[in-house]
């Protein structure tokens, strides 16, 4: 793109505003109108405008999630801290929006913030959040536990299927055959790919599927031990689940342990995301590694190389997942 | 204090220098030497400046821990997180620094990055850089889970030594007397107050305390497995563990297990904290609640009233610590 950019205050011009209140609309101000801000920003996205980087460099980086859940949030929150301190920068934490999507009032507060970069944990960003983003030059990447890529963003996710696929095939090497699994919200493509993977396992060993083994839980532990209840309480109980998140693992430990079960003798379970303390459960848990953490540092490092100035060559990364084998399975008792 | 404030513009007169340079020292530009900086921050102390909060009040609380540990870090975030944005504002999270204070270089950042208010996770904060923090109106609260109050700086902390003496008097009433204790690292205040408390309790019940049985650990599962190894290798072994810690509860019962002992039946085990997975393990962890959550909240809204020039009436706040009796505790094997 090498034509003549266009000036803030000829858009302003055109638009029939003053230079002043089209200023206050590229930063974010509150004390202009909703209907001439919308029109504004429709003046800003015609044109392209992208604002210039003004004086002294930003020193945060905006990382953004819809809960901060301990043990898994931590390791995002880890990654992308180590990236951004090499770089001399701070992080600043905001909390908005549900797991799709941040929340409307978020994006007035970014632009007022103007980060260096802003790192989502969401499944995506709305489309008008994209235009203002990028019309103020703030770039942007999002780390995409839940694996659903949005079309022009970039995004850092991890192989779900390959994990799902991994954590049942383990189960079924070790002899089990009836095998359920318990995977995340049905609205999320991760929990979608992660029993894919359970399915294509079982489909491959031509071993059957009862239709009530696959649940949908929440990813957190009461999910996990609500479900395992249920399917511990059936005469052909599953002597193996693939709990789809160490949290909904616990749960189903949990569950085995109230219905008088041994984890791994009575009951195998595989969790999912391979937390900082999974491996200090007793017993310890197996499972499939998530690189959260490193998710979190590619995402910041993609930020600090728009912000640069550098292009992307994939907008699409997805890291590796692999299986942790520890002592929470075993071969189902004779 | 009614006296006429001096200006910026006196101080740097009485100093010989431009009111330039000495505005460059008051916002952390790294611009003037070294010596020259120090010679103006004394004259900036003397005079007991304080910078005039200036045009936009700043939209974030800046969070500086030493390190991010799981569980444990990511309550006291959610804590200052809520509190902040129920106030608009962000938090700006940096890692700086040892346990006992931040960094150096920090201080300089922090300046620079002019935060509505700091809160420290620390057990203390260098004087010079309270000085700094103070001559540039930036208010400031510990969040201090060692216990150690530094005499003239708001913190928060919790009933270290009461959490300690309530472990192990719940373990006296079940009937154990061959009690060990793991506590933290013997230079932070916490491990010896909750180490005292354990020592009173058996004092009180007129029980000896090996001095074998009292091991400094370092908050972190591996410390507590091998310290409990150890302990569990002795003919005379405990019958009950005070792990200090949840981590540290963790790698007790790992030695356990490694052992072939199992919790509670053959060792009981109370932890310290109840991190938000105290609850799913199996056996649900006993252990010392230290409202890690709240002592974030107190401190921010400390933070918040002084950045609203209110006074603070208590400089140092001890939050009560519980007892959460839950399933890894239990009367010794008969």
């Amino acid at each position: 793109m090498t034509e003549p950019r266009v000036t803030l205050a000829e858009i302003a011009a055109e638009a029939g505003v003053s230079l002043a209140t089209m200023s206050k609309v590229l930063n974010g101000r509150t004390d202009v109108s909703p209907a001439t801000r919308t029109r504004l920003e429709a003046e800003l996205k015609r044109h392209g405008y992208t604002k210039r980087s003004a004086g002294r460099r930003s020193e945060t980086i905006e990382l953004v999630f819809h809960e901060l859940e301990s043990s898994w949030s931590m390791e995002v929150i880890a990654g992308v801290e180590e990236v951004a301190h090499a770089a001399g920068l701070s992080v600043l934490l905001t909390v908005s929006g549900d797991r799709h999507a941040p929340a409307d009032d978020w994006i007035d507060g970014v632009l007022r913030r103007r980060p260096l970069g802003v790192v989502l944990v969401f499944s995506d960003l709305a489309s008008p959040h994209r235009d203002k983003l990028r019309s103020r030059g703030v770039p942007f990447a999002i780390v995409d536990p839940a694996g659903d890529p949005a079309p022009d963003v970039p995004s850092v996710g991890s192989a779900n299927w390959s994990g799902g696929l991994l954590a049942t095939r383990h189960l079924i090497e070790l002899g089990h055959t009836r095998i359920a699994a318990i995977t995340g919200p049905e609205d999320m493509m991760c929990s979608l790919a992660r029993v894919d993977g359970y399915r294509s396992a079982m489909n491959a060993a031509a071993l059957p599927v009862d239709p009530d083994w696959v649940r949908f839980g929440d990813f957190h532990p009461a999910g996990g031990q609500n479900h395992a209840r249920e399917l511990l309480s059936r005469p052909d109980r599953p002597t193996a689940v693939f709990a789809g998140s160490d949290l909904q693992a616990l749960g189903v430990i949990a569950a085995a342990t109230e219905a008088g079960l041994s984890v791994p003798r009575d009951l195998s379970v595989v969790g999912y995301d391979d937390i900082a303390l999974a491996r200090w459960l007793s017993p310890q848990l197996t499972t499939v590694h998530q690189p959260l953490r490193r998710m979190g540092e590619e995402a910041t490092r993609i930020v600090l190389r728009l912000a640069e100035g550098e292009s992307v060559d994939t907008l699409r990364m997805d890291l590796a997942t692999h299986l942790v084998v520890r002592g929470s399975t075993a071969p189902p008792a004779a």
